[in-house]
């Protein structure tokens, strides 16, 4: 491996100048490309137009229930079942919601904050209530998080889940009162919770017992380049009697169309109970409407899957462009380390220290819109300033192409310049 | 009039018997009936089958964006545009949330509970915090209000709103935090706000500088016999300068799919732009799709009126059968007084005190659903067990006139039992 600090301060200005003769050139461009969030493709969104254009001709659910009208607080059959199918989840402890997940669990957290749960304090009439935060993480998560003045602790995230030996020792403390998990193919790393850590979290004794597991399960089924299964953390809570620490969410809106599709809340038997309570305060009742056209749309378990295999063969194609042009442009450089993810949707790669910021600054600068450096760290802070999420969903490949181009001569520049310093 | 209480002991036995007759026959009709929650009738929700059927085929809003991807917090403009021309309340004061504005109601309590607004102490942290109810009033407001432990204090509606003078005294307390309003055809009265009410609330001083007005305008374009026209509360609070204390809510529940709609929240120039915060961080946005499925089935203004001429012409016959019986019933009698609606989902009567509960009871028992007797009230109070509210949207024309036939008996016969105890 060529390391940058091994090189001479002639080697590197020189170095130094050819980038930057690259990225001027790149900019005298003027393009216009966004990797910044995860979002779909047009051609991705294509795969659901079915959604838009099939007429609903029957409103009448499978239980006789107008979905036009007014009923119905928890969700229709037809819809928990095939959540329940696919997730393993029994129809009982689901709740559909609207159209957001990470609303659901902005709901979650307010009412934890609010009511406590099965007669616990509520969260916001204690001193200090601290959330583990594996990291890198979603950056909408730590949001959350902050607007309720929670203390995030990072805690980092091995490659088969987070530092279990960590978390067992953090949550003797009864002020930790939850961890944010994003236990397949997580945000922004890819990571998949292993069988072992899923147990560790279902039997780990925690000081607080209203501790909550926030199981954001956003791309449960968004296998990529393989299928990697999840043990269901409902079967390992339950060997431990620890059901009520669950609160899993999922959505379509990676499915089918962000924001338009059906989300998920569930939790074990008491707390959902509990739930279903503030929820018959909370509304009526969620588009019903809207969660026959996404039935409608799958029908069954094996619906969903092949839909899912369609936008994974969308998706391979730019995960390759990533990983083909961080490999050949560094496969033997100090300057970037990364993973290659199974599924999900992002690759998120480390700098050398201090290179995060600069490099997203002078890519924004050249017109490629990348995640904040420091989003997928709590309080936007990354203490090394080296992650960056890599979102390549968007982009057509072409453009794709062009930005993973312009990406790595930013990685560069910004790892030479920073290595110049020190000379 | 005929007074109960003016018949002998053997005029009332008399009338005691025919009218158990009267009930028991009914009874053994086995008969199934519902007219306890204002939800519409098959015939309406037919009125927007449109908007099931008609494929979308353009998702590309007016303002250029995907509707199928994510991105807009706080609704398209095309449905901003719609109801800031329909309740005349600018583009920017609004949020387009999902479907059901009582979660809008809900999150905005919830809001003011954990954060208060605009630098005020939240709600949560105060040891009383007290909400003016009008009364009768909408059981899911009072729910909301009991949620977080808001102490409810009633306050008289008259025929033109709140008992000001009350709410005027009233809010000399600092305690006092808000009042929960149905300004037009109320829930279940059907009482609209004259333009002196509105003036009187957007005027009064209120000792909580965080005073809120929840303007729940469900109504707000369900004239059914006449129109009557409500004073624009921003206007109002403009003069005033009190237009952060308005919390302005409508939606399409009753306008087209109860619970597949779109709601709105509106507030003055600064709350808004907090709300705006929150719901940044609560969502990344609503359903879109949805949003334009709306717009599309109405397009403007004179779609959505001549839309609700249409539903105001199926619901005038069951207000109509509801008002012929009642007046042929009781128009000379003590037992049941009530004001005849101009608009809304309801009429509103009150029994001898006392008659309400055993009424429902009586209804309940042969076959009839109505709302509780007590619901009209916070906590499920009435003090003077008299309101009951009839809900005459949902059944067929000839149901109707069944279940007007059957409570107008459970009426008498609660009241003739009842005035029996007395002699």
């Amino acid at each position: 491996m060529k390391t940058l600090a091994s090189l001479s301060k002639a080697q590197l200005t020189d170095m130094e100048k050819k980038l930057s003769d690259q990225y001027n050139d790149f900019k005298s461009r003027n393009i216009t490309l966004d990797m910044s969030r995860g979002k779909p493709s047009g051609d991705q969104l294509n795969l659901s137009n079915g959604i838009l254009t099939a007429p609903l001709e029957n409103y009448i659910t499978e239980q006789g229930i107008d979905a036009r009208n007014y009923g119905i607080l928890d969700g229709i059959d037809e819809v928990k079942r095939l959540f329940s199918d696919l997730l393993d989840i029994p129809c009982y402890n689901m709740i559909i919601g609207g159209n957001s997940s990470l609303n659901l669990i902005y709901d979650a957290m307010a009412r934890l904050y609010m009511f406590g749960s099965l007669g616990s304090t509520p969260w916001g009439k204690l001193d200090k209530v601290k959330i583990l935060c594996p990291v890198p993480g979603y950056d909408r998560h730590f949001a959350i998080c902050e607007e309720f003045g929670f203390e995030m602790v990072c805690v980092p995230l091995k490659k088969d889940g987070p530092d279990m030996d960590m978390v067992e020792s953090m949550v003797k403390d009864p002020a930790v009162k939850g961890i944010m998990c994003v236990p397949l193919y997580s945000n922004p790393d890819g990571t998949c919770y292993s069988d072992e850590t899923v147990m560790r979290l279902a039997a780990m004794e925690t000081a607080a017992p209203d501790f909550k597991i926030f199981w954001d399960n956003a791309y449960g089924v968004h296998h990529v380049f393989k299928q990697v299964s999840l043990m269901n953390i409902f079967d390992a809570c339950r060997q431990f009697h620890t059901k009520d620490r669950i609160l899993y969410f999922f959505s379509t809106s990676k499915i089918t169309f962000p924001g338009s599709g059906v989300a998920l809340v569930a939790a074990g038997d008491e707390y959902i109970r509990e739930i279903k309570r503030h929820f018959g305060r909370q509304t009526i009742g969620y588009d019903k409407i809207n969660q026959l056209r996404v039935y409608n749309f799958f029908k069954d378990v094996d619906g969903m899957l092949s839909h899912m295999a369609a936008l994974a063969k969308e998706l391979r194609p730019k995960f390759n462009i990533v990983l083909e042009t961080l490999n050949q442009e560094f496969e033997d450089s100090d300057m970037l380390q990364w993973k290659k993810p199974l599924g999900g949707y992002f690759v998120s790669v480390n700098t050398m220290h201090g290179c995060a910021k600069e490099t997203v600054r002078l890519a924004k600068e050249a017109g490629l819109s990348l995640t904040n450096a420091g989003a997928t760290y709590p309080y936007g802070k990354d203490p090394d300033d080296s992650n960056i999420r890599i979102a390549p969903s968007y982009p057509t490949c072409d453009e794709l192409e062009q930005a993973m181009e312009l990406f790595c001569i930013c990685v560069k520049l910004a790892s030479v310049r920073k290595a110049l310093e020190y000379k």
